[in-house]
Protein backbone atom coordinates (compact mmCIF):
# COMPACT_ATOMS: atom_id res chain seq x y z
CA UNK A 1 0.00 0.00 0.00
CA UNK A 2 1.40 3.83 -0.14
CA UNK A 3 2.91 3.22 -3.26
CA UNK A 4 0.79 5.95 -5.33
CA UNK A 5 2.97 9.03 -4.52
CA UNK A 6 2.45 11.25 -1.06
CA UNK A 7 -1.18 10.40 0.30
CA UNK A 8 -3.48 13.38 1.08
CA UNK A 9 -3.36 12.72 4.70
CA UNK A 10 -1.67 14.48 8.01
CA UNK A 11 -1.14 12.00 10.72
CA UNK A 12 0.26 14.70 12.85
CA UNK A 13 -0.08 18.24 13.62
CA UNK A 14 2.96 19.35 16.42
CA UNK A 15 2.47 22.54 17.99
CA UNK A 16 6.07 23.68 19.33
CA UNK A 17 4.88 25.33 22.93
CA UNK A 18 7.20 27.33 25.27
CA UNK A 19 5.69 26.12 28.66
CA UNK A 20 4.11 22.48 27.99
CA UNK A 21 2.54 22.25 31.25
CA UNK A 22 0.41 25.29 30.70
CA UNK A 23 -0.49 23.69 26.85
CA UNK A 24 -1.23 20.69 29.11
CA UNK A 25 -3.57 22.26 31.72
CA UNK A 26 -5.52 23.78 28.82
CA UNK A 27 -6.35 20.96 26.38
CA UNK A 28 -5.92 17.85 28.56
CA UNK A 29 -6.96 19.35 32.11
CA UNK A 30 -9.32 22.48 30.89
CA UNK A 31 -11.02 21.00 27.63
CA UNK A 32 -10.96 17.71 29.07
CA UNK A 33 -9.37 15.66 26.15
CA UNK A 34 -7.41 12.64 26.30
CA UNK A 35 -3.90 11.93 25.94
CA UNK A 36 -3.26 9.23 23.22
CA UNK A 37 0.37 9.27 24.60
CA UNK A 38 2.13 11.63 26.70
CA UNK A 39 6.14 11.46 28.47
CA UNK A 40 5.97 13.48 31.47
CA UNK A 41 7.40 17.10 31.10
CA UNK A 42 8.42 15.52 27.85
CA UNK A 43 5.49 15.16 25.29
CA UNK A 44 1.76 15.07 24.81
CA UNK A 45 -0.13 13.49 21.64
CA UNK A 46 -3.80 13.95 21.54
CA UNK A 47 -6.67 11.98 19.10
CA UNK A 48 -8.21 14.77 16.91
CA UNK A 49 -9.02 12.72 14.13
CA UNK A 50 -9.65 9.22 12.67
CA UNK A 51 -5.75 8.45 12.01
CA UNK A 52 -4.49 12.07 13.70
CA UNK A 53 -2.76 13.27 16.29
CA UNK A 54 -2.17 16.73 18.09
CA UNK A 55 1.59 17.10 19.18
CA UNK A 56 2.44 19.28 22.27
CA UNK A 57 6.04 19.61 22.56
CA UNK A 58 8.82 21.91 23.38
CA UNK A 59 9.24 24.53 20.98
CA UNK A 60 12.98 24.66 21.20
CA UNK A 61 12.79 20.78 20.51
CA UNK A 62 10.44 21.22 17.58
CA UNK A 63 12.35 24.17 15.94
CA UNK A 64 15.76 22.02 16.25
CA UNK A 65 13.97 18.66 15.35
CA UNK A 66 12.53 20.42 11.96
CA UNK A 67 16.06 21.40 11.29
CA UNK A 68 15.76 25.44 11.84
CA UNK A 69 18.92 26.91 12.62
CA UNK A 70 17.10 29.88 14.63
CA UNK A 71 15.39 28.41 17.58
CA UNK A 72 11.86 28.85 18.35
CA UNK A 73 9.87 32.06 17.50
CA UNK A 74 8.95 35.20 19.20
CA UNK A 75 6.02 34.81 20.90
CA UNK A 76 4.03 37.11 18.90
CA UNK A 77 4.77 34.87 15.63
CA UNK A 78 3.60 31.49 17.42
CA UNK A 79 1.03 29.80 14.67
CA UNK A 80 1.64 32.76 12.58
CA UNK A 81 -0.57 32.59 9.70
CA UNK A 82 -2.20 29.27 10.11
CA UNK A 83 -6.04 28.80 12.12
CA UNK A 84 -7.30 25.00 13.16
CA UNK A 85 -11.22 24.94 13.22
CA UNK A 86 -13.40 22.93 15.21
CA UNK A 87 -16.91 23.05 13.56
CA UNK A 88 -20.25 22.35 15.44
CA UNK A 89 -23.66 21.61 14.83
CA UNK A 90 -25.36 24.80 15.90
CA UNK A 91 -25.07 28.15 16.66
CA UNK A 92 -25.30 28.08 20.22
CA UNK A 93 -22.51 25.74 20.01
CA UNK A 94 -20.62 27.98 18.97
CA UNK A 95 -21.55 30.24 22.11
CA UNK A 96 -20.60 27.90 24.39
CA UNK A 97 -17.56 26.09 23.40
CA UNK A 98 -16.17 29.25 23.07
CA UNK A 99 -17.00 30.17 26.46
CA UNK A 100 -15.39 26.58 27.16
CA UNK A 101 -12.01 27.59 25.90
CA UNK A 102 -11.85 30.69 27.91
CA UNK A 103 -12.82 29.28 31.07
CA UNK A 104 -9.97 26.34 30.12
CA UNK A 105 -7.52 29.45 30.22
CA UNK A 106 -7.88 30.49 26.21
CA UNK A 107 -8.22 33.83 24.96
CA UNK A 108 -10.90 35.46 23.07
CA UNK A 109 -9.57 37.02 19.75
CA UNK A 110 -12.59 37.59 17.67
CA UNK A 111 -16.59 37.15 19.69
CA UNK A 112 -18.65 35.01 17.87
CA UNK A 113 -20.17 36.68 14.54
CA UNK A 114 -21.47 36.12 11.17
CA UNK A 115 -18.97 34.83 9.21
CA UNK A 116 -19.48 37.09 5.73
CA UNK A 117 -17.72 33.72 3.62
CA UNK A 118 -19.78 30.88 4.55
CA UNK A 119 -22.60 32.76 6.37
CA UNK A 120 -22.88 30.73 9.93
CA UNK A 121 -21.93 32.44 13.26
CA UNK A 122 -17.83 31.80 14.15
CA UNK A 123 -15.63 33.20 16.77
CA UNK A 124 -11.83 32.71 17.10
CA UNK A 125 -9.48 31.93 20.42
CA UNK A 126 -5.91 31.47 20.98
CA UNK A 127 -4.50 28.98 23.28
CA UNK A 128 -2.29 29.89 26.04
CA UNK A 129 1.30 29.41 23.57
CA UNK A 130 -0.98 31.57 21.33
CA UNK A 131 -2.28 28.93 18.74
CA UNK A 132 -5.44 30.76 17.02
CA UNK A 133 -8.78 28.10 17.00
CA UNK A 134 -11.94 28.73 15.12
CA UNK A 135 -14.98 27.83 16.56
CA UNK A 136 -17.32 27.40 13.68
CA UNK A 137 -21.34 26.41 12.43
CA UNK A 138 -20.95 26.41 8.99
CA UNK A 139 -24.79 25.55 7.30
CA UNK A 140 -23.01 24.24 4.36
CA UNK A 141 -20.82 21.64 6.43
CA UNK A 142 -21.21 18.15 6.31
CA UNK A 143 -19.40 14.87 7.12
CA UNK A 144 -20.55 11.86 6.35
CA UNK A 145 -20.39 8.59 8.10
CA UNK A 146 -17.38 7.46 6.60
CA UNK A 147 -15.77 10.82 7.14
CA UNK A 148 -16.02 12.53 3.59
CA UNK A 149 -16.61 16.34 4.34
CA UNK A 150 -19.05 17.90 2.06
CA UNK A 151 -18.86 21.87 2.13
CA UNK A 152 -21.27 24.05 0.19
CA UNK A 153 -20.03 26.62 -1.93
CA UNK A 154 -18.77 30.07 -1.23
CA UNK A 155 -21.19 32.68 -1.22
CA UNK B 1 -25.08 15.33 19.78
CA UNK B 2 -21.97 17.21 20.96
CA UNK B 3 -23.23 18.54 24.23
CA UNK B 4 -20.38 17.31 26.05
CA UNK B 5 -18.32 20.25 25.75
CA UNK B 6 -14.92 20.89 23.59
CA UNK B 7 -14.60 17.52 21.74
CA UNK B 8 -11.09 16.48 21.10
CA UNK B 9 -11.98 17.12 16.96
CA UNK B 10 -10.10 19.51 14.35
CA UNK B 11 -11.88 19.81 11.34
CA UNK B 12 -10.05 23.10 9.15
CA UNK B 13 -6.28 23.46 9.33
CA UNK B 14 -6.42 26.45 7.47
CA UNK B 15 -3.10 27.78 6.40
CA UNK B 16 -2.90 31.29 4.49
CA UNK B 17 -1.01 31.71 2.01
CA UNK B 18 1.07 35.04 0.19
CA UNK B 19 0.08 33.19 -3.21
CA UNK B 20 -2.88 30.80 -3.98
CA UNK B 21 -2.49 29.79 -7.01
CA UNK B 22 1.76 28.70 -6.03
CA UNK B 23 0.12 26.91 -3.09
CA UNK B 24 -2.19 24.86 -5.56
CA UNK B 25 0.27 24.48 -7.83
CA UNK B 26 2.17 22.32 -5.06
CA UNK B 27 -0.92 20.69 -3.58
CA UNK B 28 -3.01 20.00 -6.41
CA UNK B 29 -0.72 20.28 -9.27
CA UNK B 30 2.16 18.72 -7.66
CA UNK B 31 1.11 16.35 -5.33
CA UNK B 32 -1.88 15.39 -7.10
CA UNK B 33 -4.29 15.79 -3.87
CA UNK B 34 -8.29 16.51 -5.11
CA UNK B 35 -9.86 19.57 -3.85
CA UNK B 36 -13.12 18.68 -2.30
CA UNK B 37 -14.13 22.30 -3.16
CA UNK B 38 -12.29 25.12 -4.63
CA UNK B 39 -13.84 28.65 -5.65
CA UNK B 40 -11.28 29.81 -8.21
CA UNK B 41 -8.78 32.68 -7.31
CA UNK B 42 -10.19 32.73 -3.53
CA UNK B 43 -9.98 29.20 -1.68
CA UNK B 44 -8.99 25.68 -2.06
CA UNK B 45 -9.91 22.79 0.36
CA UNK B 46 -8.59 19.21 0.28
CA UNK B 47 -9.77 16.49 2.37
CA UNK B 48 -6.80 15.20 4.86
CA UNK B 49 -8.26 12.96 7.18
CA UNK B 50 -11.58 11.57 7.92
CA UNK B 51 -14.23 14.49 8.94
CA UNK B 52 -11.27 17.22 8.17
CA UNK B 53 -10.43 19.34 5.45
CA UNK B 54 -7.29 21.32 4.96
CA UNK B 55 -7.57 25.21 3.71
CA UNK B 56 -5.68 27.44 1.09
CA UNK B 57 -6.44 30.39 1.88
CA UNK B 58 -4.88 34.30 1.14
CA UNK B 59 -3.24 35.15 4.11
CA UNK B 60 -4.58 38.76 4.48
CA UNK B 61 -8.04 37.37 4.89
CA UNK B 62 -7.09 34.60 7.03
CA UNK B 63 -5.67 37.63 9.42
CA UNK B 64 -8.43 39.69 8.70
CA UNK B 65 -10.63 36.64 9.94
CA UNK B 66 -8.97 35.92 12.67
CA UNK B 67 -9.14 38.99 14.19
CA UNK B 68 -5.26 39.42 13.50
CA UNK B 69 -4.63 43.68 13.51
CA UNK B 70 -0.94 43.13 12.15
CA UNK B 71 -1.97 41.96 8.88
CA UNK B 72 -0.10 38.80 7.24
CA UNK B 73 2.70 38.33 9.22
CA UNK B 74 6.59 38.09 7.97
CA UNK B 75 7.24 35.74 5.18
CA UNK B 76 10.37 34.11 7.80
CA UNK B 77 7.67 33.32 10.42
CA UNK B 78 4.59 31.49 8.50
CA UNK B 79 3.64 28.49 10.23
CA UNK B 80 5.96 29.35 12.83
CA UNK B 81 5.86 26.99 15.88
CA UNK B 82 4.17 24.60 13.96
CA UNK B 83 4.78 21.22 12.01
CA UNK B 84 2.55 19.54 9.75
CA UNK B 85 3.23 15.68 9.95
CA UNK B 86 2.67 12.75 6.73
CA UNK B 87 3.66 9.34 8.27
CA UNK B 88 4.50 6.12 5.83
CA UNK B 89 4.93 2.85 6.16
CA UNK B 90 8.60 2.22 5.44
CA UNK B 91 12.38 4.08 5.09
CA UNK B 92 12.52 3.84 1.57
CA UNK B 93 8.76 5.62 1.47
CA UNK B 94 10.50 8.65 3.51
CA UNK B 95 13.16 8.66 0.73
CA UNK B 96 10.44 8.79 -1.88
CA UNK B 97 8.15 11.31 -0.39
CA UNK B 98 10.77 13.95 0.35
CA UNK B 99 11.71 13.78 -3.47
CA UNK B 100 8.37 14.46 -4.93
CA UNK B 101 8.04 17.03 -2.21
CA UNK B 102 10.90 18.84 -4.02
CA UNK B 103 9.32 17.77 -7.54
CA UNK B 104 6.31 19.55 -7.04
CA UNK B 105 8.01 22.71 -5.66
CA UNK B 106 8.94 22.03 -1.83
CA UNK B 107 11.93 22.38 -0.45
CA UNK B 108 14.25 20.08 2.33
CA UNK B 109 14.79 21.85 5.68
CA UNK B 110 16.09 18.40 6.42
CA UNK B 111 16.85 15.32 4.56
CA UNK B 112 15.61 11.95 5.85
CA UNK B 113 17.91 11.06 9.22
CA UNK B 114 17.07 8.80 11.76
CA UNK B 115 15.40 10.85 14.63
CA UNK B 116 16.73 10.93 18.24
CA UNK B 117 13.07 10.68 19.41
CA UNK B 118 11.78 7.83 17.60
CA UNK B 119 13.94 5.98 16.46
CA UNK B 120 12.42 5.86 12.64
CA UNK B 121 14.02 7.61 9.56
CA UNK B 122 12.40 11.31 9.09
CA UNK B 123 12.72 14.41 7.15
CA UNK B 124 11.57 17.63 6.91
CA UNK B 125 10.43 19.96 3.92
CA UNK B 126 8.77 23.82 3.43
CA UNK B 127 6.14 24.14 0.83
CA UNK B 128 5.96 27.21 -0.89
CA UNK B 129 4.65 29.18 1.69
CA UNK B 130 6.97 27.95 3.90
CA UNK B 131 4.97 26.21 6.28
CA UNK B 132 6.33 22.49 7.62
CA UNK B 133 6.05 19.00 6.61
CA UNK B 134 7.59 15.83 8.71
CA UNK B 135 7.50 12.88 6.36
CA UNK B 136 8.04 9.93 9.08
CA UNK B 137 8.41 6.14 9.34
CA UNK B 138 7.77 5.45 12.79
CA UNK B 139 8.08 2.03 13.69
CA UNK B 140 6.05 2.34 17.10
CA UNK B 141 2.90 4.11 15.00
CA UNK B 142 0.25 2.35 14.05
CA UNK B 143 -3.78 2.98 13.04
CA UNK B 144 -6.03 0.68 13.95
CA UNK B 145 -9.33 0.02 10.98
CA UNK B 146 -11.50 1.82 13.01
CA UNK B 147 -8.90 5.07 12.97
CA UNK B 148 -7.31 5.05 16.54
CA UNK B 149 -3.72 5.99 16.46
CA UNK B 150 -1.34 3.87 18.46
CA UNK B 151 2.05 5.18 19.53
CA UNK B 152 4.73 3.42 21.46
CA UNK B 153 6.42 4.99 24.15
CA UNK B 154 9.66 7.46 23.08
CA UNK B 155 12.80 5.60 24.29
Amino acid sequence: MHNRGMEQRINFITLGVPDLEAARRFYVDGLGWEPTLEVEGEVVFIQVSPGQLLGLWWADKLEADAGAAGGAPPEEYRGAGMVLSHNVDSEEEVVRVLEEAVTAGGTILKPAERSPDFGGLHGHFADPAGFRWEVAHNPGWRVDADGRVHLGPVP
